[in-house]
């Protein structure tokens, strides 16, 4: 049986693709896409869609948030670079009014928990120098600036 | 066997819960709720979750979009005041690229559609004054302008 990624009232869950609507919705959110590196507007489904299905050495997941005894999707985080030994990591908290809660930040510790139990030793997270709230997420989890290029800040955590 | 509401390559299917993250995430873009009534910022799921729980004389459809052989959910349309002989018609595209593309158009005559079959002769929508596209959309579908209040604009339709 496969391992349960859950803490508390937060799990994440490996992505359908019938979650591919409402990623493109969150990934549609002015307040989420002007941190993203390579779009500048609204997703289109086309781009969207041939990601999904192009992509590779990567896992994405879906966040469910249990409240009033209902799990319900909340955000997606997702693990790229998986043929290297510095995977990174991406977390999007969709639900807009969330933000702030812990939930991001228990979310990228399960994220964390997958990549050690694959066997890696290190992760990667690139963050826009303007995203207060994922610094402060990827901090938390015991992240630390390495570098900083143009806007992109270049954080690592030991596993 | 019910009836498919669907006219070339749009079609509408009552929306079910599950439904309910990702009608969340299109009410929660600014260019969105800038034209509702009733909400000023994303929604809050409480709120929307209750509302769900608590209609009454509604019915709520998923707009389903066909392109490349596959059909995908990219917007929502619902018929209130269903106890009333003047029931309003709401309508919101919620994949952002789309909009201009005539899906609003054709989603809108499928619940006219639905409207007719169930034998009502009327129909309402009230729109923000500034919503061009909306307003557009209804007047494709033979909506008239009968009153303005405030920034609200009421049309109507006989069916």
């Amino acid at each position: 049986m496969a391992k349960n990624y859950q803490l508390e009232n937060i799990k994440i869950v490996e992505m359908l693709e019938s979650d591919l609507e409402l990623l493109l919705s969150w990934r549609s959110h002015p307040d989420a896409y002007i941190f993203f590196k390579s779009q500048k507007g609204p997703l289109r489904w086309s781009e969207h869609f041939n990601f999904w299905h192009n992509r590779k050495n990567r896992v994405d997941f879906i966040i469910f948030f249990k409240e009033s005894k209902r799990w319900r999707k909340v955000g997606s985080i997702n693990l790229s670079r998986l043929e290297t030994e510095l995977p990174e990591i991406g977390i999007i908290i969709g639900e807009m009014t969330l933000h702030g809660n812990g939930i991001g930040t228990k979310a990228l510790s399960l994220g964390l928990e997958w990549l050690k139990d694959a066997g890696y030793k290190k992760a990667l997270a690139v963050i826009n120098t303007k995203n207060e709230a994922s610094k402060k997420i990827f901090s938390k989890n015991g992240f630390e600036k390495k570098h900083k290029i143009d806007v992109w800040e270049e954080y690592t955590k030991n596993l």
